[in-house]
């Protein structure tokens, strides 16, 4: 999707071994050799995705989703609080169908009455767990998940799970923004789901972002 | 905003002492003293509100929202995750502003990159902190916050010291759903924010939601 392409050039900021994780921007206490780690893989887009908003943007992208599983009945779309909410909602609108989000909550109290699922973080180095009423997936019904970052893909397994567990089909995954690099691809491929990203970005060469359908930027 | 009412009486749940606040569906372990002292001001709209989420019901409220601040000039549109982001983007799309939604956190490493304000939950009984990146709001800009429950007006509150951090005007607050029998409202009143509530809560009544408009339903 050109339009959010030229976005990320524009607005997102690729920031080197300096940087915290897209959209952790507070946790200033991270380990330095897992910062080293994640090396050149980080990119800043709260400017425009995940923090400040725009909304007709993400109006844009709804639609994207909507157009891209056109030919696909679709009962509800499913996300993850919060950085999901606003691109997942503008495609339920598209699609004319309810959006529901998960919950995400560190410590848990199990009852009968949510679907859960794990999902761990590598930047983070902890788990979290993601919560679905059980009223808001109904068997049988079928699901478009939408996220903003797929990368090494525990958020979307972790919907997965919990369209299983409820008896529902997922149609597809719409990815705001890809890395091509990380291993959430792949993950999402030998399950067999469809994936539909707006941007992929397959690498950062010298501070500047690379579109997987670019050539590479010689070094 | 009858719509909403409509809605309201439809789908949204009065459960008495017997449940758990809006938005909090997890935490059953609370106070049972709390819950009687809650009491009957307990109302569930997890079905088309803050769990599953109906987007043209959204995007009507949203352009509510614009219509009723239209005579103000307004640089952006400010809210607290999580509930809040799907009101406020399309409030934010109609006025073609930005939205930003606050961030909250349980800890807080601080550093001098955001504005932070605590908001103390009631129900939970506990802090939370919010936290806006300074990036997002400059001086001088005027902002219109949202919110999807006025209450207590604790989070209403947040947002407004961070607008006085920030060096930003609010024009007013933009409320889903007000319960005008508790002291949100009147705290912003009297520091002469403009609030627009799309329905307007007087009480819960033999499980029944009364309107601020109407006459209460006889015992």
């Amino acid at each position: 999707m050109k339009l959010l392409e030229e976005r990320i050039q524009t607005d997102g900021r690729v920031l080197g071994t300096e940087v915290l994780k897209v959209d952790n921007f507070l946790n200033h206490q991270v380990d330095p050799a897992l910062m080293q780690a994640m090396g050149t893989e980080v990119l800043k887009v709260d400017n425009f995705l995940n923090h400040q908003v725009d909304p007709a943007l993400m109006q844009a992208m709804g639609n994207e989703f909507a157009r891209l599983f056109a030919t696909e009945k679709i009962d509800k779309v499913l996300t993850v609080e919060s950085s999901g909410i606003a691109p997942a909602v503008f495609a339920a609108l598209a699609l004319n169908v309810p959006m529901v989000f998960a919950r995400k909550k560190q410590s848990l109290t199990l009852s009968g009455d949510h679907y859960v699922a794990d999902v761990y973080s590598f930047t983070k180095q902890e788990t979290n767990h993601i919560l679905v009423d059980k009223r808001f997936i109904q068997p049988g019904e079928r699901l478009l998940l939408i996220d903003d970052f797929l990368a090494n893909g525990q958020a979307v397994a972790g919907m997965l799970q919990i369209a299983s567990d409820a008896g529902a089909t997922v149609v597809g995954a719409g990815i705001v923004i890809e890395k091509t690099f990380q291993k959430g691809r792949a993950l999402l491929d030998e399950q067999g789901v469809r994936v539909e990203s707006l941007a992929r970005i397959a690498a950062f060469e010298n501070g500047q972002v690379v579109f997987a359908d670019e050539s590479p930027v010689a070094n």
